[in-house]
């Protein structure tokens, strides 16, 4: 074990601090992490705060971490010192299972390991990227292109995935018209991702305040969802709409928006149940569904797809005892669009 | 216009009640059919019972029609006097929209023309089945295979349709478990259609009241609803549930009955709205769809399999004065599977 200094939440809804925690020795398929940036993701504040339920702590949060291989270990293949890379919300997963061989570990049957708030595969909790070092199984680590910063690339690692991985699942491309809704963290990636796979790409924000930013980043159309004529307009519309959004939606009212046979991808979801008329869903063969990031090839093929699109998220770069003041900033949707940690603060 | 003896309901709610009505002349591209047999749908009950919001009266309903052809028009190229032939939900759509020239013309932009209880191109009433004849554009009209009665046929073009289409759409076939929610008119032939597609089928019923009949139309598998247990063991199974209940669904426990990346598609839906956790579709990136009938050459697609297969509907025969009673037996799922009026008897 080796002592690294990180950032933690001692117990539910207390204010991070400074503290240390133990990493595991380098194993024989281990990257050791050198990590340079975390991005801040509303998991994040979830999870502190637990609203999705009980939470282990100490909780050194941090699911999108960017940074450099300082050792490896004897049997890894994939890595070498001195590479850049990233690791994302999980890091293991069953692998024996159909959807860990097709893939798909993010829906391991026996459940993916998360970056943390999480028990590994020996019973040992894991900590996340508020941290200065990390070590990760190589399996579980992604390599970012070299035409990346690490800044901006460390939000790839759940907000780039978590909206790509729908938007390719449903199809976005040349000739389709494609809604983002809500945008934020998650949103402003969607736009971007969206845009560079071809498709006509309209956000429904609650306000126009950012609409500036949208088009800018590759939006055609911005449309405010606190004017209901925009129910109006846009009704059957759009052959995907990807929501981002964590408030309380009217499902009826955005599957509305779809065309027949449209599907509304949920990344994004209200702790509290929500409403629904099946008959939204039947009169036009619609569909709602969820999504939760990606597979591991997947992450690669986004992180590559982005390099090669001149794709990064647009951050604000803070230092480590910036962290709790930045939670509020992100609960009252103040930031554009991403807060990273400068992990050289903690 | 000629006249015909037909079944209506004059008013909301009331009993139907044999009477008369008025159907065109038999225009060019237009079919006369004498009508056989038709179906009792529980949406006809719905409708006469203004459970969907306001309809015309007086009400003719039926949309599963079969019948021989007596007339054709001038310019029908498709059928000729004695074919035998079925009409199902539409008898018309506009023809010119993306998604009628796909063959979905049941999502048709400007609406797809109901069989009864709408207002036709004209602004005429359409009336249904329950009746002696009907006039119909031969591109709405079905041809029903010589291997299969008119009379186990009829269902075919409404509880056929709507099971076949969502689980050819979701890929039913050898290697996937497929699950039917309900075991009525249209569960019944869900059951039919998904064994002979080559799936594994499971019967989710609320009783295993109808379990024999279950297992003998090709559910390799029967649980109750009503049993907690069912819902711990069948977790995770299925890559496509069909739901034709209209009872309200406690829907999260049905997702959670879904592989990761599975699908429930509702073809029958509770009239008020129901309850949903989003993250019961996230987590599995699983989806919650609608599926509405069919289009005009997937019907027929749907009636050639049929008679592939040998497929017909479980029918119970009945004279038309038997109509009213039979409506109360459908409210208290009392039908082994589907009621059939012998037309003869109006």
């Amino acid at each position: 074990m080796t002592t690294v200094a990180a950032y933690a939440a001692p117990a539910a809804k207390a204010p991070l601090e400074r503290t240390t925690i133990e990493r595991r020795e380098v194993g024989e398929h281990d990257v050791s992490i050198d990590i340079r940036f975390a991005g801040i993701c509303h998991t994040d504040i979830h999870q502190v705060r637990e609203g999705w339920g009980d939470a282990i702590f100490p909780m050194v949060p941090g699911h999108e971490i960017a940074g450099v291989v300082s050792e490896v270990g004897p049997g890894v293949t994939r890595f070498a010192v001195g590479d850049r890379v990233g690791v994302g919300c999980m890091v293991d997963s069953c692998r024996e299972c159909d959807h860990c061989r097709a893939g798909r570990e993010q829906y391991c049957d026996s459940g993916m390991t998360d970056t943390y708030n999480a028990l590994d595969r020996n019973g040992q909790p894991t900590y996340g990227g508020y941290a200065r070092r990390i070590v990760v199984d190589e399996n579980y680590v992604l390599r970012i292109p070299d035409s990346l910063g690490l800044d901006v690339a460390a939000p790839l690692l759940c907000a780039g995935i978590t909206t790509y991985s729908p938007l390719r699942r449903w199809g976005a491309g040349p000739g389709t018209k494609v809604a983002i809704l809500g945008m934020g963290g998650l949103g402003h990636m969607g736009v971007k991702i969206a845009h560079a796979l071809g498709a006509e790409v309209t956000v429904l924000s609650q306000s126009l305040r950012k609409r500036d930013d949208g088009l800018k980043m590759g939006a055609d159309h911005y449309y405010a969802t606190a004017d209901p004529k925009t129910f109006d307009e846009l009704r059957g519309t759009f052959d995907l709409i990807v929501s981002t959004v964590s408030a309380p939606l009217n499902l009826d009212s955005y599957l509305s928006l779809l065309r027949p046979e449209g599907t509304l991808a949920n990344v994004g979801a209200p702790e509290e149940p929500v409403s629904l008329n099946l008959f939204s869903v039947i009169g036009g063969g619609r569909g709602l569904a969820g999504s939760m990031i990606g597979g591991i090839a997947e992450t690669q093929e986004m992180l590559d797809f982005c390099a090669g699109h001149g794709i990064g998220a647009e951050i604000e770069l803070i230092a480590a005892d910036g962290i709790n003041e930045a939670y509020e900033r992100v609960m009252s949707s103040d930031v554009r669009y991403r807060f990273v940690i400068d992990t050289a603060t903690i």
